[in-house]
């Protein structure tokens, strides 16, 4: 196996390896982007000119290490992505992503995944390398880091974005944050990675080409071909090409539009959508809500307003971030004086004025939807205001999308949602262009990556149709450990993966008993019945007393429960008759006595807490 | 005014007024069906032939009394429909629908209608008329007659399924249930209504014309225009046209379809994927899950299995209980032998078997959910199983359906779901199609009913478009007491009108404080301390004790709680040396300190209840 050793030079070109042929990259216009690779450590380096090299590594090398995957999120899931390649025992984690709780984990505020094989091997990961900023690839970083704190390598907005959580939680200090572009190499242990730009829904996203002996990996991150994208950098499909030629061992590629056909239209429709948009609400406020991530959807509203002589004020705590950020490295181009605070609208007319807010999801405490409920500062929706939801709901937020919706019209809001216009495109590859990936990678290997199982299997389906024989198709679930060769690709084992819920300051202190305990407590309430007994004779010498949170209203039910109380007192007499001590089984009689009573008068089975004191 | 005599013949027809044209039932296939009108009870007349009469009522009449429009339920929501008319204190009801609880309303079963303005009116309502089975039209029927038992007046299938409502209720020996239909007409009071006949996605369902001295109001109920139905029965337009030219004071139109442009598809268009499907499935065991009560797609569904020699069992409680009464009402045709016990299916060989099943939103406890989660009792899931889930899931149940389909998938199962086939159509009218009633019925007003603001403005907007002046079409919410006559409609009043929560047995029993209870104790759970004092000294005798549910694994949080229980102590000590003996003091003190602590700890502010017992 040959050792690829580590170079100490910082200004050093990283070892080029795999590469057979050079590449021209003023060709494809990078030069200028490479030019601006910023070098923070030592791992990160910017590669100008490829050099050829030849392809050792293909030709089946008997008993060669092979080379290992093993996501640990983002499979059989939206969200939390997190792979880890391993080659021999050298490691690196592509993405560490969080998902969002639902009504199966009330109160919990992130779910992350279950970092417990990476502590394992803590030593041998060389760094964490992120394809792009959203939450579901940069979400659980901060908690990463506070388990082993690996340098980290990412774009500009990608580390930009990683900066604001560290800082939020106070670790900003000690991390290693290594910005590549696209363009670069970079090696971590036996690996090298290469970052391919691609269009997404946040700029600066990345594919990645993972070398090590044993073969070349890509991984497609989020993406999707915008061929009219906004910064003008169409996803750099000549280089899937050539490590097509070169000979690709696996595609690990993005799942999350396998179910649509065609293509995902361009950025760029939204903003004609825009200008149509503008033009009909002359004379009055617009808003626009959207994701504070997408960059160029902002940008083409912030154009568009200056085309129409409009101030721009922005509204909602992670898009005053995200644009701060995104003007700052330069993504987002902003004219003097365009921006004007939240503050000061009121010194505009209605009709110069372009809000940009976050809550295109109707999450319940974003300023889009304080503005509906009338609960914003400084926005009062009034009749005749044009607002644009740019955004379309993720599964599951429909209603809350809708209940904003509707609360807006009720101010008389004129209301551009959904479908209605193209006010929204995806950022996912859909049918078609998976495709596309897949005839320029031609890889031997396909494991479908981001998205519930129907989409794993709909995207396996597409590697099917395009010829790839299905016994190389692997649909895997977290915690796999995929082993790939030249000669066969299979699952070897099964390591510990899973979520860890996020609640207020704990982590992983809530589980599925407290869950269970919470969903019990919603359903039908809590009924505690406390008393206290003398510890000698096992008199009852205060009580019972019952009171009820979030069962019935107690008021208008004193009867009821003044029946459960003698329910309650019955249970103690027959124990104390029967000469019944032990508390637990006293314990167990009133709350059956209870139960039974109140599931008799209600058909309801409230979580019933008996509690005794012994004096 | 005039009066309307009310009729005790059984066999008498009803008297006929307003109806300026004979109308020959014959042409439009009508007399076949009148042959079967039952009158079970003196109000509901069949007619055969209508008498031309002057449309006495048309011109405006001054100081007659006005008609008034009361929706009490399916404005500003989906669901739960109620409509009350009333002319001169002469009133019926339309419709009595549930809508199903979300997020927002933990634990509860159904929400009901606020039947308090309908209850202050009981002598005055001479009855329920009902469009047509679904829940959110007849679902809080049972709830209804509790408060006040008029009589009902439906087409067969409607009654049908009430029946077993009332027989689950043990409600059904007092009902006075009147089978009408299409074609009939009833009076009721002051008014009279005729049923016209509509497509939707359930048999039996009509649009009402309602007549009263003041003039004549259409609802549509819910409905599309479907030129192929399987039926054979297209809507009615021909009546809606002669209504139209006679003169319509308001059209009510259903709105659920509002935002949609175009036309709904035909029923026929689901069983043509049907017939492409099962031959796809050859081989294979075939499972389609859809709403029971959409007969005509199960009409299909069994069409297409017997012509591929396919036996039909039906899964799931609803499912066999409408399967069940259809066929006994004539609704459901079925061929001897086809139909098979869902017990008997390992007697057939798999490729010779159609699983008709609920399921079809992911509801967790249908049958398809235990198939998939193999929890069925007589259904294992097998790699190959072509499963159809023919529906669209309702907002709010994307993630349910979700869920299931990535768990059949999981086994191996073929699914089908979604638009990836035309395996569902709506039942509702699309935008044209809402125009295309606009513009037959030609109503000086028009009143989007069913929906929520949005569509209920999509579908006003549509009225606009279609030139009824903008004064002339009234976005109601519900308890609006709408005043109709042919110098104006307004808005005059507006009474008692909500929604009532079922849970288990207690119907409105619970209220804002216990689901904001419920939801607090789902987000952080509880935390009890009880304490046991000395009632002269207020010396402590016992505890404090502390116990918590759904707050913290307490086992891997000993040193926390011990801290919580150490700051409840402290409290208690504090109350003791300041001789603070007030009992709410002392437990206030309590709960504060605690909650300071755990908050400190964990940024969770779980429901503190504090309990002293007095010796």
């Amino acid at each position: 196996m040959p050792k690829i050793q580590e170079s100490k030079d910082k200004k050093k070109q990283t070892q080029q390896r795999n590469n057979p042929k050079p590449k021209n990259e003023q060709k494809n216009g990078k030069s200028k982007k490479n030019d601006n690779v910023k070098n923070k450590t030592k791992n990160a380096k910017p590669v100008k000119n490829r050099k050829p090299e030849k392809a050792e590594n293909h030709a089946p090398q008997k008993k060669a290490p092979k080379m290992r995957i093993i996501p640990l999120g983002g499979l059989g899931e939206i969200g939390k992505n997190l792979t880890l390649y391993d080659y021999a025992g050298s490691m690196f984690i592509v993405d560490c992503g969080m998902t969002f709780p639902d009504e199966d984990t009330p109160g919990i505020d992130v779910i992350i995944p279950d970092f417990d094989y990476l502590e394992k091997n803590k030593d041998k990961i060389k760094g964490l390398v992120i394809t792009h900023g959203h939450e579901d690839h940069i979400g659980a970083v901060p908690y990463l880091l506070k388990k082993l704190n690996i340098p980290i390598y990412g774009t500009r907005l990608s580390l930009g974005l990683i900066e604001g959580k560290l800082r939020e939680h106070k670790m900003l200090g000690d991390a290693k944050l290594n910005t590549v572009d696209a363009g670069s190499v970079i090696k971590l242990g036996a690996f090298t990675v290469e970052f391919i730009h691609v269009n997404h829904s946040i700029p600066g996203a990345v594919a990645l080409a993972i070398r090590c002996p044993a073969g070349v990996v890509v991984q497609t991150g989020d993406f999707k071909i915008d061929t009219t994208p906004i910064d003008d950098k169409m996803i750099d499909l000549a280089r899937f090409a050539e490590l097509g030629k070169e000979g690709v061992l696996a595609l690990l590629s993005d799942s999350t539009n396998a179910e649509r056909p065609g293509f995902t239209s361009s950025e760029r429709l939204v903003g004609e959508s825009f200008s149509t948009l503008f033009k009909k609400a002359e004379g009055h406020r617009i808003i626009v809500a959207t994701f504070s991530s997408n960059i160029h959807r902002i940008q083409q509203i912030i154009d568009e307003a200056v085309r129409c002589g409009r101030k721009v004020a922005i509204s909602g705590r992670s898009m005053v971030n995200v644009v701060a950020v995104a003007s700052e490295l330069g993504y987002l181009k902003v004219p003097d004086g365009v921006i004007i605070e939240i503050e000061t609208i009121k010194n505009y007319p209605l009709e110069k004025l372009v809000i940009v807010t976050t809550g295109s999801q109707g999450e319940p405490m974003s300023a889009l939807h304080r503005m509906a409920y009338s609960d914003h500062r400084n926005v009062e929706i009034i009749p005749g205001d044009m607002i644009i939801i740019s955004a379309t709901p993720i599964p599951g937020n429909e209603k809350f999308v809708s209940r904003v919706v509707n609360e807006l019209m009720k101010r008389g809001a004129n209301v551009v949602y959904e479908k209605m216009y193209d006010v929204h495109v995806s950022g996912h590859a859909c049918r078609e262009e998976l495709k596309i990936i897949l005839s320029l990678v031609k890889p031997q290997y396909y494991i479908p990556l981001h998205g519930e199982q129907k989409h794993l299997v709909k995207n396996a389906q597409l590697g099917e149709a395009m010829g790839i024989p299905k016994e190389n198709i692997i649909i895997a679930t977290i915690g796999n450990v995929i082993e790939l060769s030249r000669r066969k690709a299979k699952i070897i084992d099964t390591v510990q993966a899973g979520r860890v819920l996020v609640d207020g300051l704990g982590v992983g202190d809530v589980g599925s008993t407290v869950l269970r305990d919470r969903k019990h407590l919603a359903e039908d309430g809590v009924i505690v019945i406390t008393v206290t007994m003398d510890s000698v004779t096992g008199e009852v010498l205060a009580g019972p007393e019952i009171i009820s949170r979030g069962f019935i209203y107690a008021r208008e039910s004193e009867n009821m429960m003044a029946d459960a109380h003698e329910a309650a007192c019955d249970a103690l007499e027959q124990c104390y008759i029967k000469n019944i001590r032990d508390m637990n089984t006293v314990k167990t009689r009133m709350r059956d006595a209870v139960s039974r009573y109140l599931y008799e008068q209600t058909r309801r089975s409230p979580m019933i807490l008996p509690i005794i004191m012994y004096v």
